[in-house]
């Protein structure tokens, strides 16, 4: 009998979360352990194997599973290795695809979080029957995936789609990459707290219910913003604005049919879109404008991260 | 017997050059004729028609073309038409596909004439063998053409790889197109002269022969930098600085293997490319530093694009 199972398995700094997928795309089971707690690579691979093989048992799947996907931080899809990721705490080359091949006998396909999450939105998602689209997705970091002609773009070393680190400000923010005026650094949840923290310091006098509070957090401004607050909803329409310019630049470059946005910040609603959907038109090409969609994921966060690594399970089977 | 050449065409603002070409490779023969003195395009048209039947007929290969392929500016891939090419002289939408085809009673494939030449230079140049880089040209505009995964990238329209109008400069200088800041305004030859003319006016007590010439070109200004002169050597500093901003943009993009400069500035040499290079390092994200080569073309430049829309000619071979 052929097997009719992957498993699909979507590392995050904090947490990993992992699902039993059948052929159909439907998240049989699933379940999680945190990444952090683990000072030690191998013990964090150990106890992934045990929680998984807990799923498989429990299910009686254990000879059922073809591959398994995943979708991590810097995951280079040709050496199977986690590449100096800044948001995990072990560092240098991990080689996660083969670790994890050797325990549990099977093909273990990986790449990186926003890949996998292109992948699941192409197989069951907003992307469904596109050739050519790109994905974006606002986190706490800013992550893209490109596809062009039906595939995958992973460019020559596995590393492309690096879209959070596209210049939205030349000489702009300090970047974690070490760069200066990164999209990320303006369109992710803490660029959101950074711009909120910037115009706080540019109007002193200005009456915010932001200026009362501590350690602010992408969700406290866009809740300021919903109540009506000036600053908030400013810091909303700035974020829309340059991410919207930066659509603009990803249309310049391969002519996606849509752009797909997916994470925290997209669940902002118009908050972010009409100040976006306003800036992309206005700077799109004449050639582009009104002809490429954006659109948000129809993915459960959770599901389309364990649904993109898994469609990764079945590739083995080429 | 099988048919054993195509014909390529590359369609300039000033010059349409077209030539016979075998199946390895060789331009046996070619011939251009003025692009701009036709006010109608159906004139156009049938003069480049009885034009390329003369070439055919002198070389007894009427009956032995396989295809026709297409270079020209603005040109989709999949509709055929020329759309709304601000360097030509004929506006609106030009089926050039299909009029060429309905006279010469065989396939005509056209795509823009960077693509071309990222196809010739895949097929016969410096990027024989690689499956992901991007090629750049570099003349009164810059063009861009992006492949992956061996793969030209069209994009969901026909009109992908709009690289000079990726933004160099926020808000920067007035582009063709409508919009601010393009990369076209700063590295082709006219914004190497906007630049000069910038400085001139930004340093009024500055001696540097470019004062003393009217009607600024590049190669004048390349030929003072030559000499010597000190703002024109700061004017290629500048070009070669943006540029490598932005290539280590398309960097971020699609990581590619390489990225290959053609046309006019390139032949300006390490005036252009030594800063060029140390600004494309400097730019490049961590991940990416020391990783893409940056190559000049290996083609004649003529010969580049005609070969290049030539083996568009080959592809209805299919």
């Amino acid at each position: 009998m052929e097997k009719q199972y992957v498993v699909g398995v979507d590392i995050g700094g904090t947490n990993t979360v992992y699902g039993l997928v059948d052929v159909r795309g439907t998240v049989v089971t699933s379940g999680s352990i945190k990444t952090a707690i683990f000072p030690r690579f191998e013990e964090y691979v150990d106890a992934l194997y045990e929680a998984i093989m807990t799923m498989l048992k429990s299910h009686g799947a254990t000879d059922q599973v073809y591959g398994i996907g995943v979708g991590a931080p810097n995951a280079n899809y040709y050496t199977g290795n986690i590449e100096h990721a800044p948001n995990l705490i072990w560092k240098g080359e991990l080689p996660l695809a083969r670790m994890l091949s050797d325990k549990f006998g099977i093909p273990v396909t990986i790449t990186n979080d926003a890949n996998a999450a292109a992948i699941g939105e192409m197989t069951y998602g907003a992307a469904r029957g596109m050739k050519d689209f790109i994905m974006i997705t606002l986190g706490t970091g800013v992550g893209g995936g490109v596809v062009c002609n039906g595939s995958m773009v992973y460019g020559f070393d596995g590393m492309a789609g690096e879209l959070g680190h596209l210049t939205a400000r030349r000489n702009g923010r300090l970047c974690g990459c070490g760069r200066h005026g990164c999209l990320e650094t303006y369109c992710s949840a803490t660029g959101v707290v950074r711009t909120a923290y910037e115009f706080l310091e540019a109007r002193p006098d200005e009456q915010t219910i932001l200026r009362d509070r501590h350690d602010l957090t992408s969700k406290d401004i866009y809740d300021a913003a919903v109540a009506g607050d000036k600053m908030a909803k400013d810091v909303f329409e700035f974020t829309g604005k340059v991410l919207g310019e930066m659509l603009a630049e990803f249309v310049s470059f391969t002519s996606p049919q849509a752009i797909i946005i997916f994470g925290g910040l997209a669940k902002s609603g118009e908050m972010l879109m009409r100040p976006l959907r306003e800036s992309f038109e206005a700077n799109n090409m004449p050639i582009h404008k009104g002809k490429v969609k954006i659109l948000l994921s129809e993915l459960k966060e959770a599901d389309a991260a364990v649904l993109g690594a898994s469609a990764l399970g079945w590739e083995a089977k080429q």
